[in-house]
């Protein structure tokens, strides 16, 4: 096998466009397993109760999973004239190379490299790029063909969910000034300024309530009520939002293939 | 640049409605920037750890965004006759300035000049005034075209979201007496009347569950399942309802554009 | 004015159905306001910090209201001939009186002239007939044309619903006993049976979430995750039923309304 | 009546398919409340506070039922040559009893035998068959039509649905590790690693909001509010979807039926 046909290889197993089959190529199901993986061991390391007695264990996994990813990126270098969109650039791999996903696929290499060569002062910094890490998980998102219809959905109506996210600003801030000032006297470090009451407003309108604020007087309770009850409507406007706006895009999906089977059958 | 001109370019500058572009104009993105900035301050100014050391610099912003707001007040008031829906009247200044909007806009200005003027004894009623200058931000509501397409949709089911709120409103009676009668002995300061359970009921029919009340008797959990399940029919009637809504408004104005373009394709 | 014209005026007065006009007559609005600020009356007489020194006011304006719905009742009762649904009987106001909104209207009279003669001993089952008074509300229910449409969409997917409700108990149950099996070690009072474990479940499973019971062992919070999940799908099911339901009442509702329109431009 | 016949009417009254009529016959109405009946013993059975004094009753209950369930399951097995599924194989009923409704037959009846026999020790593993022995619900979901329907409409929207999850995942894994960088320090028993703050994070982005954990920090608040917003998003985003799936399945069934009702004119 020449080593032009190994690229192309190389390219039909990485980049899931250059597929004709539906669905994921081995090679990028077993990276998605390991990026899994990688991010269940970059969680369980932060967890002190686990990682004494394993320092060993979870430094030969970040090591495992760095060259893996390394390698990757290396191997994705090497294919890029393989690609047609980089492949018209003068230097399509200095090109790629600070393209959005690539700078993405070098970030979650570095804390492995920095990693080796830290000593215990730099842990906070490297704690940060950890984070990024977890990014690249993101590369999920290039691979179904549902996150188009998702996407075309949510962009056709964000005026709408951008007036209701307003709405829902007004609201906040009007009912955290009137909590404000019905409770401030009762419960002063709860309710003693118009930020912390935003704080209680926040987690009732939402309906999480996880009940470390709650109004006690009555007038408070009163308004409390209201606000929940508004916090339905708030769940219910984006909900109702996309529901039509999805139920769009499937019906124009719809119509579009049906036309296109008429123009068939025409054919 | 003659006066007529100028005051031309400013209602062009401050009226959505006058502009031909879609969006808002320079001016109106600074204002909104600056009412967002003011809420954000006149939040900020009620959290007594903040406001201790750094008054001169609330003192400061109220003065430069009251300024701001005065400025706008004055220029909106004097390119009044510019506007066709005020220049047919006799004294349009006049007739603007009870309309809604301009006391609205009024209102936002007098705290600062209030608050300037006063001393220890007026704050609790100045407070007040500061609640109506968070109403500025209901200026956004003017903005958006989306406004349109969500209130039609509201509008259209007021009569079956009414009736959710009526059918809520006897779920929430039942359950109340209920729970009232099945854990008044039992936690008699928690449950001890109809109003007590009621604000128990209220934050398990909306999901929010503080946690500051619980039924603790078999007979209350049991009934507590049953409101916590209704809750849920709560939630799902007025969203499904808006989806629905918003569901007919999208397709209606889709058939208004399919016609306006067959139209076009005859004309 | 003759008696007949009267009864007949009471009857149009009173009856929804026999007005040609759309909403409430006067008679029926003030009916409702009765309604609603009884049933108020009703409630805060159960506060016990409120009635102490209140009891003459509240024992007149139960005498009050009691008045005025046995005087409804006599009247509802004179005017049955006029009604064409009971006139065909040969007791008309024997048959009105056995059917249900007139043993509901009867019950809601019942506990003024009940507590008038009641001493300390009946207060617990007063309390019971105090909770079908509450039932009076349910007469709003006839008014809104809305309702017709609300209860055909539920009506339409009964099945579906039901289904949904199914599949919720049976993860309820399965989630209950896992729970019960993780937990019961940890926190026996509070998992230490599959009936305690439930509660958790369904205040989970309808993202209320007290707070009074939670997991607390690695096992019992990875399986509390997974249950929370499921209780999104609980929500996001039968709200995506009647969403749909809603969407195709409306869809029937006009194409009637285009094909009616039809028929009376070619008529 | 011959012996064939009454296997034939066996069949009838046991495989729900065999029936022209819809619904459940009378032996399947009188099997599921059984079934129901059984759970609920099976439920309450584990109550400690319940069993004490009761234990004969739970014994001669669970005998019942066992009874009941055992020669269900050997008629299920005497009449599986009626069910032209199997009749075709050539030990029908081998083949039927290793299907997996058969296992899970079998697998319902193992609990009553084993407790019989069973003394102090193995209580464990049978509380694991007792899980099992919910499952005899799982054949409520044979039973209704609407079945379809629903699964349809979920099977449709799979990689939607599918896409969400992933996108609640990456949620949840950028939400937990900015909490566990601004909290850690203040709660470090709380948000001391990510998967601790990730507990917190699922709890609040399902709204269930228990109150175990919660931010103390500004920092963590104002993260934890994003999270319960991003929250309201995770439930509106997969009712939206099935909202847009069931409102399509409708609308195929109407136009499936309209086409049905236009051959049969023609017919």
């Amino acid at each position: 096998m020449s080593i032009t046909a190994l690229r192309h290889a190389a390219y039909a197993a990485l980049e899931p466009h250059a597929r004709k089959h539906h669905g994921l190529s081995l090679v990028n199901k077993l990276l998605v397993i390991c990026i899994v993986v990688a991010a269940a061991f970059a969680i369980l390391e932060t967890e002190p109760e686990l990682i004494t007695s394993r320092q060993p264990l979870f430094r030969t996994a970040e090591l495992i999973f760095g060259a893996i990813f390394t390698v990757e990126y290396i191997v994705r270098l090497w294919i890029v004239p393989e690609n047609p969109d980089y492949a018209k650039y003068r230097f399509p791999r200095l090109r790629y190379s600070v393209s959005f996903p690539a700078i993405i696929d070098l970030l979650a290499i570095v804390p492995t490299f920095v990693t080796l060569g830290a000593t215990g002062g730099g842990s906070l910094l490297l704690r940060f790029f950890r984070v990024l890490r977890i990014l690249r998980l993101a590369k999920l998102g290039r691979m179904s063909s549902a996150w188009r219809d998702l996407s075309s959905a949510v962009t056709e109506r964000r005026h709408e969910l951008l007036l209701t996210i307003s709405i829902a600003g007004i609201v906040l801030l009007v009912a955290s000034t009137l909590m404000y000032w019905a409770e401030a006297g009762a419960q002063p470090d709860k309710f003693g300024s118009i930020p912390r009451a935003m704080w209680w407003c926040i987690v009732t309108l939402t309906t999480v309530g996880y009940g470390d604020v709650y109004p006690v007087t009555l007038l408070g309770k009163s308004l409390a009520g209201l606000v929940a009850i508004a916090g339905i409507g708030l769940i219910a406007m984006p909900t109702g939002i996309l529901a039509a706006a999805f139920s769009d895009v499937v019906q124009r999906r719809r119509a579009e293939a049906a036309e296109a089977a008429l123009k068939d059958d025409r054919g």
